[in-house]
Order: C-alpha cells, then structure tokens, then sequence
C-alpha cells in the first residue's frame, strides 16, 4: 500500500486562477480534499475525482472542529491517502497551517506546505492599492481584527503612519477597529480601504477615512481584508489617470 | 491591430511550480517578457514563444534603468504586442510595480496585475516558519534592509517582540540590521533565521539568534530574507518531531 500523506496547500484570495501550478497538481492527485468556506468549491470539484469536505465556517454555521479536522487528516494519511488540506491565502498566514502541521508530523505523517497568494497583499493589490510603495510605505504589517488585547498590544507597538496596516478577518468589527488606531494616536484622516471578495466577481471595494471606516455597509457572507495608510492614494491615483472603471473580476486601468 | 497591454506579474519565490496558473497563462500568450534577475530564465524561455530579456540585477552588472524598462514596455504595448513585465515575488512588494502600472496608465496603456506568492511569506515557510502563530506572534510586519533612515524608523516603530519581522534584500547588511534591531531595544537572544534561495535547489537555512546574525555565510549570488521573532523555533520544533532532514526543494517532515 502506497504511503499516505498531507499537503498543506494555499489556494489564494479566491479566484481559482490564483491557484499555484502545485495547488492545482496537488488537488489533482488528491484522494480527500478538506476545504476551507474560503475556497471556490464548484471550481475545486471540477477539477479533482477526490472527495471533497467543507471544514471551514459558513454564515449561520458552526465549523467543523480543529481536532475533527486532525483526526481525519491523520486517519486518512494512515489508510495511505494523499489528503490536500486547502486553505484561503497562504497556509501560514492566520490559517492555523503550522499547528496542524505540528500536530501531523508528531503523528508520524508526512506533510509538505505549498505557499498560496495570500490575501493580505493580493486583496489591496486588486484594489490598485500596493502595500508597499517608494516614498509612501517602507513597509507593511499584517494583523487580524481580533479585537481586544491582541488588536491593542499590535497598535501600541506601531507608531502612526509611515507603514501600511492591513487588518484581516476585521470586517464585522472595523468600527472597533476604526476606534482602537485612533484610540492609538492615528489620524482620523488617514486613509483607509476596505476590501471584500477580492479577485471573485463579487469584488466590493470602499475607499475613504479611518474616520468613516464604520459607516460603508460591504456584502454580507464574503471575506473582506482593511487597509489602513497612505498607499490607498494611489488606486484613486490610478483611477484619475484612466477614464474607465475598474473591472470588477481582473484589475485593468487605462483604455483598452 | 490587436490592442498591446502590459501584465504586471508576480513569479514567486523561485521555483515555477509556485507559478500562478494566470501568469503561466499571461507567458504563455506573451509577445515580449521583461524578468527581473530573481525569475528562473530557463523555465521561462521554455514556457513561452516571447522575447525574453532580463532587465533586472545580476550580480557585477547593472540592471537595465527604470526609465528604460517603462520606455519598452510603453513602446511594445502601443505596437500592439502583449507584454509580461515579470517580477520575482508579487509585483506590489517592494517591486515598484505600482510606480510602473502608474507610468503606463498614465501613457495610455491598458495594464492588468497578477498576483504572485510573496517572497516575505514563502521564504521562511519554506523553512518550516509561519509568520503568524496563535500565542506567539499576532502579526508580521515586512520591511527592506535598505540600511539608514528607513529601516530605523521602521524600527523605531515597532515594539520588540510580540510580532515577526520579514526582512527583505538584507543579506548583504545583515550584521547592521542586526545591530540596528539591537539598538532599537530587541533582545540579542531573539531568534533569528536566514532563508536564502527558497524554493530552488539552492536553498539555504540558517537559524540562531539576533546576536549571531553576521555570523554565517550564505551562498553568494542567491536572494534571501532575514526572519526575526519567535515563529523561528517553530521549525525546531518541527525538526525535533522527526527524525530526518529538510529536503532543500520541497519542504518534506514525517516519514516518508
């Protein structure tokens, strides 16, 4: 009996697209794929004979435990499965990627990680918005919206300004969220983004003020990453330069 | 006449596998590829019909101006050819990219942005080191090691500790970031790794301590990222928990 095992594998911000060459290699040759409510599951059973799990949250229910999600990796790499464990973005990127990880390899199973694009740049990114940019941005930190202590102790460390923030998994609390940076010494006049669905045709962006950042009302059910810094300038800079809108499901400026 | 564009795209770490399936698709339909010195040049003449040129840095010989690289780029695309403009990692972290898709919206030229996987994530995951770990490290924060006024404030703005910090394009002047993150109150006993070639054949790992950082020698000629924080002894961890090595191309634990 062949040997089983467990990729580890990104799948990036949504479009299927995104996916890397040894994403798609991976699920391809995969006998069970356990699938986050982030990934594109129409897209992931078109292209795989495996069998397919949704383990991640969806609206309105409860996801499937952390340790059920071991348990079956783990079980199923001892039957000598090859088991995908697909995941939004980047797996080590707030995807728990490493813990499972550790869990495996104490198991005894061999695992491998394919790094995704991750959300944290590619969201800003479809938005026109870089996060890092010559004279603007030297540099960028990624936090999650998990308000509280976390949030507080990250922004009590960051001096305002001078970096762009990027805050994932903060969309139901950005109004908190608005209030910790300024709480925190930020402009209310820095300026923000919010962006949701990147790279999917439901894409939904917002550009504005820290100051407002509660006030937009953004799709219910998707993802969405904020951007906080003055990078978000230059996708109103690109927007000026070009005459038409941007295109909801691939970026395209100028006129073509 | 067909209509000429510019893709911005983003090649990954290193190895084509982390390809996104887009930008195989972008090279593959390419007129004229322009790769910067980071992109695997033998893969890519295999993939495509395009010219191909390197206008990025190689070690001993000056890149191709900036100036000069947007000249061609505006000029092919208004000749109506489909131009790749491929750049190592993803195009809008430390790639100027955005400054590139600004010169051209501003010609005219329709540009659309493919998003790669990020150097500063993959790198150290390549090691074994997520850049984010539930009670270790809330966030990660990326900056360059252009040593001088920059990287001090970025420092300056950062608490020690409590966050992982991705340094890029500092392996020639990693004895004075290390200084610099010193000065700036880090404990010379926080852990340290360099990750150099990820994903290729060549990688390289080293793992120690801030103090130490100068220490080690790291191939030459190969690109790498300094990792400072906590999430470095995860890849001990992960290391102790089996019995064999870190196969350089793939990162492979367990058994197998």
């Amino acid at each position: 009996m062949a040997l089983g095992r467990v990729s580890l594998v990104g799948a990036g911000p949504g479009d299927p697209e995104l996916w890397t060459l040894r994403a798609l290699r991976r699920v391809e040759e995969a006998d069970l794929v356990l699938y986050d409510a982030l990934v594109d599951a129409a897209a992931l059973r078109g292209l795989t004979r495996a069998q397919c799990f949704c383990v991640g949250k969806r609206a309105g229910r409860a996801s499937v435990k952390q340790e059920t999600i071991n348990r079956l990796m783990i079980r199923a790499a001892r039957r000598g499965k090859k088991v995908v464990r697909l995941k939004g973005g980047d797996p080590f990127v707030f995807g728990r990627g490493a813990e499972e990880m550790l869990v495996l390899v104490q198991a005894g199973i061999a695992v491998d990680v394919v790094p995704g694009v991750t959300t944290a740049v590619a969201a800003p990114e479809a938005a026109g918005i870089p996060v890092t940019h010559r004279n603007m941005a030297s540099g960028f930190l990624v936090l999650t919206g998990q308000t509280g202590r976390g949030l507080n102790d990250a922004l009590a460390s960051v001096r305002p300004g001078g970096i762009t923030v990027v805050v994932m998994m903060g969309l139901g609390t950005r109004d908190e969220i608005a209030q910790a940076f300024m709480t925190h010494g930020w402009s209310p006049q820095s300026r923000a983004a919010i962006i949701c669905g990147a790279s999917t045709r439901d894409e939904w962006v917002w550009a504005g003020t820290l100051a407002e950042l509660g006030a937009p009302e953004p799709p219910e059910g998707v993802a969405g990453v904020l951007v906080i810094g003055e990078v978000v300038s230059i996708a109103e800079a690109l927007a000026a330069a070009h005459a038409q809108p941007v295109v909801a499901d691939e970026v395209r400026y100028g006129r073509s």
